[in-house]
């Protein structure tokens, strides 16, 4: 009762930590590049031990050349009375992410080729980017946007394009094994909550729930901006994850209330994608699956490029473009929640919890059955029912567990992975894990084992 | 008409025999060691030839340890005012197999902790087992169990332990192949029908009948203990049978009014599991298919093994754990009958004629169609239906052999079994064998082949 | 316009042609061997390059024996009053094809055995062949028989069994590939039109629109007699083709009112048995699919014999046997029509372009997703839907374009085939052929190839 308050207590802190890390990131005008994004990395820091990288200005890596690095520093557009239509410094989605320079006086007319607005979401400020063609401009609500008077606007855009870099960083926990599970999210977008913030903090959490266990496998948590930081993670150790990886995520827009959804990586069978599918088959954890597409989604386009085609899926809740506060002000932390995203990372440890424990085994008595009532866990007569008066042989009523065990110890061949072997006990790998501990700790099996055993 | 007199006196010979057998063997009190098992396999040589084999007590045979053997001479148990309440003697259910020796009077109290009984069947006596935990016991039919009225009991049962050992026979009938199928059945329950007699006798009868026959394949009849049996002859021939089984059957529970019941070996598709299923599709045989478990069954959980994992499926009718009288008394000869075994036995003929016919083929002039007229096998005109008066000419209307015909020679390219090959014509094996002599005495084509032929 | 009008011209013109070789070739008496049949591809040659090729009388071809050349010279059945009942001058099918000269008079109850009609259509003359055992015969109306009266009647039949050979040709088409696709038709018999000169006929012409095209395979086309002449030409070039053969089809029955319909290969999965269910699927072409059978059919029972089992199917519209003018004298013009053959032509030229363009691709950016900014094939802002007055940019509506862009480059792998890309895209092959073209031409892709290649 005790250990539970102290679980549940542990738990509402960790909510109240999230939800810090929330309030300390939203206000940053992140982009590809530059100050925000940095700070953004920097904060992240003081939770988890990143290591940075960066790759300059000019850098051509694959099919993409790294560009400058954008500075904003203030912009405003005012009305011809002087009356501010829109302040960089009031929401930083007001001005197009990559804007270049403009201090210039114009006639509406004009103005209107450079203001974007939502015709269907009157109060929505729009996210606008122009990353790889220069272009100003502003986003305001359409509301604000339809009362706008004939005259001369002030367009004022105190930014600059320098030489720098791009960042990136990541945390690598070690485990028994070399073989990587790899946690990738994105860290490029300004505020935004569920299509920005969810995945990093998630990805944060996570990190620290794994660090107190053991691990069988190394993980590597990679924060990236999306598109061209994935790209250049790749450029820089992709050969690497080529070599290592035995599974991965990208995780985005893992707030709302919808439940899980899991988006599969491009080989299809990837230990992310069956383990996903068996989970929800036996209702361990609710969601949909999504067949893996290049046509949209994140980060995981570049990971499953056909160069690479590495066994990442993606993770989300309420998915990118489904929702009306997608990519405009309307994302916030009131429509994401902090409580789904303690929810998210809740059934993420669950799925981690079964990748850990699947592999092949082996049973080291595997010619005839083993005699199970050596290690007490076979009936030792053979009797009608329980018309027995000998009723303290437990076991007699312990069908169950006798059918999994006998059922764990057949298929334990070096030749059927344990999710698998819960498929022919009609179960999921979560409820046979306790089976697993017992026969491991009498050294009936030995495993997990990541390839194949010959017997 | 007077060869099918001669036939049918036979198989009425044949089912009067079974049944002088069923009598010899129903009173013995077998075990899995002993006299009774011995003179039961004594009884089966002087039906077939059997090589008898033992393994010492306290031989360790994989993870199991060869049991000292028991002796039972008698059993009694008396009431207060001296009546007989079970009599080894009157039937030797009333016993604990493997019952230790005692010699004790007790009251009716400490009595009930050794009696069994099954209140759903009051008629019945329980058969129950305890082999490797030293226990003593008396099973009644439960309407007895509730008329005892307290008072001091007398229980008598003069049994013993001794070293020797665990004996287990076969017979093995040559063919043209070193390759075998395997014919295994239990020979260690005490008087009991279907779920005991059953198969050895099915057994036994089918090795008459093959070994009348030119056969293909080595069959080899093993007759063992259930568990331990089956395991002291993988133990002794395990690597034999590795190297040589080609398909294998345990026979257990071939009695009762069901149609069929076919377990599936661990493989899933051996000869066996292929035959039957193709069988049953173009129903030469009626019966139903279960997948394989390791969770009950028969001794095919040690054949099927891990370490092992040969390609041995179960033959049953009324299948074991089914049936009212499974492990009691109720099951006699008149609940089996000789009829159903004798059933069986015409099916499994039927199996094994199938799988004999069973692989691959080669077309001796592969390139180009056959000219099949050149062997009065295709009509020599073509002309519309039956309108030409050349009427002789038969093969006109044998479409369907002609079509088979063309199918066999098509298929047969050392690729394709004869079962594909029935497959492709849409009937069952045994519809085609005498197409199949009629191509071999003409050298159109050779086989079968047990491994596929490059043309 | 003009363009269209010179298009329909040269369509109207090729119809023309295609109904002046019909006239040609339809009252000749064709047989597997002899005059008739080298008259035949003579008159091919007179539109296609052929080379003519031929085995001696007496060859043994494979399973086979080359016949004697049958000679026909005149054929005609008399009335007891002199009165004509048949005559091989007024329609070809009058006499059994391959029937032994005679010369005699006899009463007509003697007469009826060698006498064939079909009763359920009584105006039909029937054609029937007895190629392989000396016969002779009249084939005539069963209306005109029941009206035959008692008495004697004249026999003659002026043929002639000489040493010769069997005649078959090809032309071969070269692309830049050496592998080949074969379109096989036959040419053997006399004045039937479905069943005959609607194979030829359309080879004739597809080979003339594949002539005027760059191709990436070679292309043979091969004439021959019906079995023995495909056994014949297997004889010689069965080597050839079996290093060669990318693809084939035997074209058979392609006249009347049905849409297409075609015959797997024997391999089942050939890439015409694919690329046709893909064409089907996506309604580029309407037609059934027949599983391959060796039971009947047409010379691809012998190019899919075991010894060759090469890559070919059969295509048809009105297929052989199951239509009332089949093997008679029904089977004219007026039941085919040429514009049927024209519609064929054109449905065949499809499908072979969908072959010319399967294959594997390679993406010759694959490390992460290609620049397609840089290519002008993405939209250079992000901005929500069509709110931007920045219209220009007319590829934030191309979204179906781009998503197929982006498809292809995902699995422009080396690994999937145009085929399976364009399901993956939902859509036809023949649809994404102008994106390819795009993609090749701007060297992002490159392809296709044969076989599988590593990035």
């Amino acid at each position: 009762m005790q250990e539970l308050k102290k679980l549940n207590t542990s738990l509402n802190e960790e909510i109240l930590r999230m939800d810090r890390l929330f309030d300390q990131l939203f206000p940053i005008c992140r982009s590809i590049t530059g100050p925000g994004l940095r700070e953004t990395l920097e904060i992240l820091s003081e939770y988890i031990p990143l290591e940075h990288f960066s790759l300059a200005s000019g850098t051509q890596a694959f099919d993409w050349k790294i560009p400058q690095e954008w500075i904003i520093r203030n912009a405003i557009l005012k009305g011809p009375d002087g009356e501010v239509i829109a302040d960089f410094m009031e929401h930083n989605l007001h001005v197009i992410n990559y804007s270049e320079p403009i201090d210039n006086e114009l006639e509406l007319e004009e103005l209107q080729h450079h203001l974007f607005s939502i015709p269907s979401l009157p109060e929505a400020i729009p996210y606008v980017t122009s990353y790889y063609k220069k272009r100003w401009g502003f986003c305001i609500p359409h509301k604000k946007r339809e009362e706008l008077k004939p005259g001369k606007y002030h367009a004022l855009i105190d930014s600059e394009f320098v030489d720098g870099g791009i960042n990136f960083s990541h945390a690598v926990l070690p485990g028994k094994s070399d073989k990587e599970i790899l946690i990738s999210s994105y860290v490029c977008h300004p505020s935004l909550a569920n299509n920005e913030l969810s995945g990093p903090i998630s990805s944060t959490f996570l990190y620290e729930r794994l660090a107190e266990k053991p691990r069988r496998f190394t993980y590597r948590f990679v924060f990236v901006p999306e598109t061209i930081g994935s790209i250049s993670y790749l450029y820089k150790f992709g050969d690497d994850l080529r070599q290592k990886l035995h599974a991965g995520l990208v995780l985005t827009c893992l707030g709302g209330n919808e439940s899980l959804s899991y988006k599969k990586s491009r080989r299809g069978n990837s230990p992310t994608d069956l383990m996903w599918e068996h989970l929800v088959q036996y209702k361990e954890i609710h969601g949909d699956t999504r067949s893996f597409t290049p046509v949209n989604g994140s980060d995981e386009r570049q990971y499953c490029s056909p160069g690479f085609n590495l066994p990442v899926g993606q993770m989300s809740r309420t998915v990118y473009a489904t929702y009306p506060g997608y990519h405009n002000s309307l994302d916030t932390k009131e429509f994401m929640t902090i409580e789904s995203l303690h929810e998210s990372v809740n059934e993420l440890e669950k799925l981690i919890e079964a990748l850990e424990w699947d592999g092949y085994y082996v049973n080291t008595s595997p010619y005839g059955e083993v005699k199970l009532d050596k290690h007490g866990l076979y009936p030792d007569i053979n009797a009608p029912g329980k018309t027995g008066l000998f009723s303290s042989n437990d076991l007699n009523d312990q069908r169950v567990q006798l059918s999994r065990i006998l059922t764990i110890l057949n298929y334990s061949d070096g030749q059927h992975t344990l999710r698998e072997i819960a498929n022919q006990c009609e179960c999921s790998i979560l409820q046979i894990i306790p089976i697993m501990e017992l026969l491991l700790s009498k050294s009936i099996v030995t495993g997990p084992f990541e390839d194949r055993q010959e017997l």
